[in-house]
This record gives C-alpha cells, sequence and structure tokens, in this order.
C-alpha cells in the first residue's frame, strides 16, 4: 500500500462498494465531421461510461469509461455490468490500497477469459473498471493520479504490474530497477511539469472531412498557440494526401512537425508505397499505417520508410502485442490508450516496455476524455520512470472537454498538470443526462423530431 | 454465385431476412469438470446462439453460435444483437449468393469496429452471424456445406475472402492457383472421404480434473476406438504432468501419438523448460505453450522444443495473427476454430494461408458444436485446398453432441461425412427450450433449487 493512501483512508475501513452504476453516452460528432479519418467516416464518440458508489460517506465516488465511437456502445455498457459481481461488496479501502488485486481477478475469471483473452470488448470493459478504482483511490489519496503514481514507491508499483507473458521482455526485477533509477531528480521534474506543462500536439487541423482552408487555418492557428506538432489523416486518396500535406507544411514551416495518420488503412506494401510517396513534406511519423495486430508488417514498413517514424497503439490490445512491436524493432512511437488496455495497471506495464526498450511514449488521445486520462500517464512517465519529455507528446484534440469536472488545460501548446485529486474522469452530471442514449434529453428530442435513429442512420 | 447455390433457389428469389433470433444457452458442464484445464478450471460450455428466419416459405433457417463458457454469454449475444440491422430485410437470395458481401459489412462497420478491430466478443458475434449465412447457403442448395465449399468454382472461393492485410503473404492469385491445382482428384478425395471419414483425435482422456484411473481408463478406451492421437492438459503442476503423461503413455503404447496442452499457462521460458521436462514421454505436439497473442513467443519456443511440435490457434484471434505465425516460422500444426474468427469467409483465408506455406490444419473442436461446425472445413480442405489428411487431424470431444440434430459421427477414429444439407449447426428446440439461460425449464428449475446462481458461484 502506498503510504499516501494509507494516510487517507483511516477514517472508515469497513466501507464497501456498493454499486456499480452504468451509462450509455453517446454525442451526435457524426453531424460536424469532427474525427472523420480513412477507417471512421463518420463516429459519433461514445462513452460506455460507470460509476463506483460507496458507502464510505465521504462523498467520493470512483468514476471509468471505454471510449467507442457509436453503434455497440451498449455492448461495452453489458461488458462492464458483466464485471458487476467481481467489484460490488469489496472493500475500499483495501481496492485503493491494492488496484491490482481486481485487476487480475477480473482478467483472471476464466469464463470471462474466453471472450479475449485480454483483447476487444471484455478487455476495455476490465479497462473502464479497474480505471474507475484508480480515480477513486487517488481521490481518497487527495492527489492527482498522476502524482499519487509518481510518490507511491517503486516496490508498490512493480505490484501492480501484471508481469505474465512478459518476461522474456521485462522481469519484475528489471522493472523496479528503473522505477528506482528514475527517483533522482523527481522533485524537479515536478517542479517543472507544475510549471510548463507537458507537451501536447494537436489533430484538430487535420480531419479527413476538412476542406483544405479549413486545415490551412487550424494548422496555422495550431502553430500560434504554441504546439510544435500537428497531425493529418492520410489515406483515403493518394492526389488528396499530396495536396493536403503540401497546404499543411506550407502552413506550418518547416520546423513544426507533421504526423500523417492512416488509421490502419493500408497492407504493408501499399503502406511502404504511400508514405515514401509524402515523404518529400517531411513527414514526422507515419501512424497505424496497417493493421494493428501486424507486429511482423510494422517492422518491414519500418525499415522500408526510414527515415519517417512509425506509430502505432491506439487499437494495440494489450501489452503482450506491445511486448513484440518493440521486441521486433517495429516502432518508433509507442502510442498507448488510457482506455484501450486493461486500465492503469497494464498501462503500467506498458510504460516499463517502453523505457526498458528506450522508445518513446506519445499517447493516443481525442475522441471523449481520453484527454483528460491519459495526460496523467505521461505525466506520471515523466517525473517517474522515463524521466524525459524529449520526443514525447501527447496528443490533443480540442473536442467535448466541456462535459468533465476538470477538463483538460492546454497553455502554449503544453497540458497543464491537472491539481484536482482523482484521474479527470468524472463526468457533468448534466452530460451524462442529456446524452445517455437513447433516453437522455438530448437523444429523446433528436429521436423524436427526426422519428429515426441518426446513429444507426449513417450507415443504413 | 456458385452454380449449384443458382440452381436451388429459382422459385422465390424476393424472400427476405425477417429476423435474428438469439437465445443464450448455457450447459452446467462445470459440475462434471468436463473440459477442466490449467486455466479453466470450470467452464460451463455455453452458446450464444442465433437463427436467420425468412419468408421463403421453404421452412429453412440458418444457424450460427459463438461458444463460451458460460458467465459473459449473455455479452456474447448483445454483440450478435448488434449486428441485427445489417442483417434483417436482406435479400436471401442475393446473401447466400455471396455470404462474402454481408461479411465485408460487418467487418467494415467502423463505428463496430472500433470494438476490435476484428477481435475478441465483436468478431466472434460477426463469425456467428457469417455462419449461419452459410448454412442457410447450403441447406438452400441442398449441400452439406463442405461440398457446397469443395464443388464452388475457385473464382468464387476467392471473391469469398477479404485479402485485407494478407497480400504480404498470400494474393487472390495466389489463392486462386492454389485452388485450381487442387481440382486434380477431387472425386477420388470425396468417394475417399464418404467412404472412410476425415481423421479425429480424442481429448476425452486428458482433461485436468479427471483421476489416473479414469486417464487411463478414457486412453484405453480411445486406442480401441480407433483413435491413433490422443491429448493431454498439462500445466498447473509439474510433478503431476510427469505422472499423468507417465500413465498416458502406457495406456496407449509407443505408436499412439500423445498431444499436450497447456492452454497458454507459460511464459516463454517456462514453456520450454516444461515441455523439454516432458519430452521423454514424446510428446507430438505443444498446444498454447502460452499467450496466443505472441507470434514471437511461438517462435522462440519452437525453435527449443525441437522435435516436439508447437501448435496453436483456438484463440488466435483472426487471420493477420494466423498469418505472422505462418510467416515467423512460429507454429508447426495450425489449430483454426470454426466460431472465433470472423466465420467461414476467414476461416478459408486461414487454409489458403496453410496451404500457401504448408503447415498442417488441426482444427480446435470440443465445446458445444465446434465439432459439428469444423468437420466441413477441413473436408473440404482435403477434397479441394490442401489434398491431403497426412499429419491432419479434427479434435473430438465427445461432449453435448445429442443437443444438435446433425450431431458428428465418429468411426474407427474417423469423423463420418455429413450428408444432411447445411452447417451441422442446428440445436434440437428441445434443447434451446431447456438450456436457455436462466428462463430455460433446466435453469429456471436449477435456480430455484439452489436459491443462487451455480454458474455466477463458481468463482464468487
Amino acid at each position: 500500500m502506498p503510504a499516501h493512501a494509507a494516510a487517507a483512508h483511516t477514517t472508515r475501513t469497513t466501507a464497501r462498494i456498493t454499486a456499480v452504476d452504468t451509462y450509455d453516452i453517446r454525442f451526435p460528432t457524426s453531424r460536424s465531421l469532427d474525427g472523420s479519418d480513412a477507417m471512421n467516416p463518420d463516429p459519433d464518440y461514445s462513452a460506455a461510461y460507470l460509476v463506483l458508489r460507496t458507502d464510505a460517506g465521504d462523498g467520493l465516488s470512483g468514476h471509468g469509461f471505454a471510449f467507442t465511437i457509436g453503434r455497440g456502445n451498449d455492448v461495452q455498457v453489458a461488458a462492464i455490468e458483466a464485471l458487476r459481481d467481481h467489484v460490488v461488496g469489496r472493500s475500499v479501502s483495501e481496492l485503493c490500497a491494492d488496484p491490482g488485486s481486481l485487476s487480475r481477478d477480473l482478467i483472471g475469471d476464466s469464463q470471462l477469459r474466453w471472450l479475449g483473452p485480454e483483447k476487444g470488448v471484455m478487455h476495455m470493459a476490465i479497462g473502464a473498471v479497474v480505471n474507475a478504482v484508480w480515480d477513486l483511490a487517488a481521490k481518497r489519496a487527495g492527489l492527482p493520479l498522476w502524482r499519487f503514481l509518481a510518490e507511491a514507491e517503486p516496490e508498490w508499483l512493480v505490484s501492480q504490474v501484471d508481469f505474465r507473458y512478459l518476461t522474456d521482455a521485462l522481469t519484475p526485477e528489471q522493472a523496479l530497477t528503473l522505477l528506482r533509477s528514475a527517483r533522482a531528480g523527481r522533485e524537479a521534474r515536478t517542479a517543472d511539469l507544475l510549471e510548463r506543462g507537458y507537451p501536447g500536439y494537436t489533430t484538430s487541423p487535420g480531419w479527413l472531412g476538412y476542406s483544405d482552408e479549413k486545415l490551412t487555418r487550424l494548422a496555422k492557428e495550431a502553430v500560434a498557440e504554441g504546439f510544435t506538432q500537428i497531425k493529418l489523416k492520410v489515406g483515403a486518396d493518394l492526389a488528396d494526401d499530396v495536396r493536403r500535406c503540401r497546404a499543411a507544411r506550407a502552413a506550418i514551416g518547416p520546423d513544426v512537425r507533421m504526423a500523417i495518420d492512416a488509421n490502419q488503412r493500408w497492407d504493408v506494401a501499399q503502406a511502404i508505397e504511400w508514405t515514401n510517396a509524402l515523404a518529400e513534406f517531411d513527414p514526422y511519423w507515419i501512424e497505424e499505417p496497417t493493421s494493428p495486430d501486424d507486429v511482423l508488417g510494422h517492422a518491414t514498413i519500418r525499415e522500408a520508410v526510414e527515415p519517417v517514424k512509425v506509430a502505432t497503439g491506439e487499437h494495440v490490445q494489450n501489452r503482450i502485442v506491445f511486448k513484440q512491436l518493440l521486441q521486433a524493432r517495429a516502432i518508433d512511437v509507442l502510442q498507448l490508450d488510457a482506455a484501450r488496455v486493461g486500465g492503469v495497471n497494464e498501462n503500467l506495464a506498458i510504460l516499463l516496455l517502453a523505457a526498458r526498450f528506450g522508445i518513446p511514449v506519445c499517447p493516443h488521445a481525442g475522441g471523449v476524455g481520453l484527454c483528460e486520462l491519459v495526460q496523467h500517464l505521461s505525466m506520471f512517465d515523466y517525473v517517474a520512470l522515463s524521466g524525459t519529455t524529449e520526443d514525447r507528446v501527447v496528443e490533443y484534440v480540442d473536442h467535448l472537454h466541456e462535459h468533465f469536472l476538470t477538463p483538460t488545460v492546454i497553455r502554449d501548446g503544453h497540458y497543464q498538470a491537472p491539481l484536482t485529486p482523482g484521474f479527470s474522469a468524472e463526468m457533468h452530471p448534466e452530460s451524462i443526462a442529456a446524452y445517455t442514449y437513447p433516453t437522455g434529453t438530448f437523444w429523446a428530442a433528436d429521436l423524436a423530431e427526426n422519428a429515426g435513429d441518426p446513429t444507426e442512420g449513417a450507415t443504413a
């Protein structure tokens, strides 16, 4: 148990988790083509959201969610509900002192494991529940999650990691060594983080559905706002991509980094050809050139598109695939996602793997609340693990932050370190009431008005 | 469209799919420790089952299912229901003439794709629906599925395969060449299959929960019944495994093959150590030595445990991971599963990949109805693709066949070729009525009697 956590909940140690309340929350983002890319033309950003209620009497609850893009959010909610019996009735103090115990129980439920194992809907549900526990634990400790993690003992952090299937690349002893050697300079890095924040980059200019004029305007705005990297979606049409990359490069000048992102659109040979065709615009990385499952494909692509870097991770299902991407030298940039894998515990494993292999982590964000969550992981990494922000940036997309109690704050292209206790995961009750599908006030009115289902209609 | 399919449905081409009925069917297998292994101590074999109804007036319906082992079967049913709008209202004749069109639509639904992509709960749901279409198509053609496939034109079979992410290992042209070159000798192989059947092997003796006495007795029975290979579950305790392997080898003699199966229990180094510790009992293959996601891990293990072969596949999520297992020379035996991936279409891709790399396919079966389904795929492969049964066996487990209208028939260790039209997927209405969870007659009585939920209680 981390010392700061022990101090924070001495009052009512008999408190239990009394409920796991779930919500199917959907935002009609497809109507503005925000978030449109070569594989996802019309996402309705959604959250399969849950709240852990307790009888602690301290007014605290734990919030977590899986991010989806519309249809199927109900399936994701059903998966979270399938975990309820593992959580309700647990001791709050024991759970918060050792979230790894729940993580192991959820991943280890052999019947549920059959549905993965450790991938897809069921694994994202586990991640949502585990993240809600971390939210609650950090709140009870009175600390933002990044600081809760950064101040924890290395031994305790290592105890939170499931090393199954990792020991050929990372052992507990090696993890401990990495964490211990990062202790020097922690205070200075914390001070730097509180002052300057953590570097971000923005995808807002580059959605595929935007006009060249909008792209150019937003790219210039991004540079003016202090971002040193932007990202463009590519992969639908090469001539369009050439034109858009040229416009973007002209807008940002030679010194700002421009990443490109194909969202898994290509086979291996096509990825190489297309990326090299865009090389004249000096892309910094090519993101998701092909299937996130294709470790060997990424390795082949990486060798063939140098010096363009290869990045992936937002759809990488678990630590085992990340391990192989690192072992095969298939990526230059590791893009973990806060809500795709099994929660903070598995992301600790992934951060440790990246540190072991010396590969920078530039997390995926955007969607609903992903920026809010993942900033904590990168800030922990800076303070207490990798010890650097060099070549590291967290994705930033300026959508839907207004629905969160403690939205991300960007200043001069940097995420400002959250100061509020918790994982920044909590949504406004009004947002939940409006956007719960299909009964929330927004959807009820919208469905009545359209006498149909616009989220279903999009591809019907 | 295959010529035989066109001939069979000339009457009412305006017929539509009118409903996708779903059922949460669970069998209380955990009570007898049937199916127990090192990772799955107490499975309740279950099916998330669906029926495609039509208004064709021919009395035919399409049946399909995903196999699970208990808890979470409701999540799997919810995932199938999320696909309903893609299916209801479709033309039956168009669907059956080109199941690949539905497969592409389901896999290509970008919002649902986010929940995978192509893995876990959502992908198994797609497989269940796609397989139900194939069941219906074969019934309408008046042919068992293996024959429906084996008699189809190579060009049409290739049109049923999604080559996305495969072309660095297998192109449509290469697939066509493989199928065309297998046409010689088709009639003789069909006759052989109808006479002799397809070789099976049995896992029935080797469940981890069985006593040594039961293991020995069942192993001897298996040999007496004509099986030339058995399989033992291993991985919980090495001393136990040594004792059980010794007993099994003594029971079957030196000439019958004995496979061992760790059900993903080990890390890479442990898999190597443990397998080599059992080498004196001459295991034929080690199955699932580690995570099904770990392509590179399997490659390392394979090199270190030679001459013991490495087998995996029942939990391999899709064709992309199989492609890499073959590219990395990580497996000697490919164990596809009829209900894990995206249905017949993706299994065609996997069979073609295996043929291209010259690796034998020995499918996973057992569970509920997996033997019934997968026999068709191996029989098609024998008649019209690989052209051989050498070193090829289909797993056989003698559980729950009585719930199917046309259960598998084993004679002299061989699966007898099904003659009834369809995919052998259809369950008796009485079985559905009894084992639908929790309202079916069996479960209603059981739950009332126990005033609790035994499937939930197993790990509570």
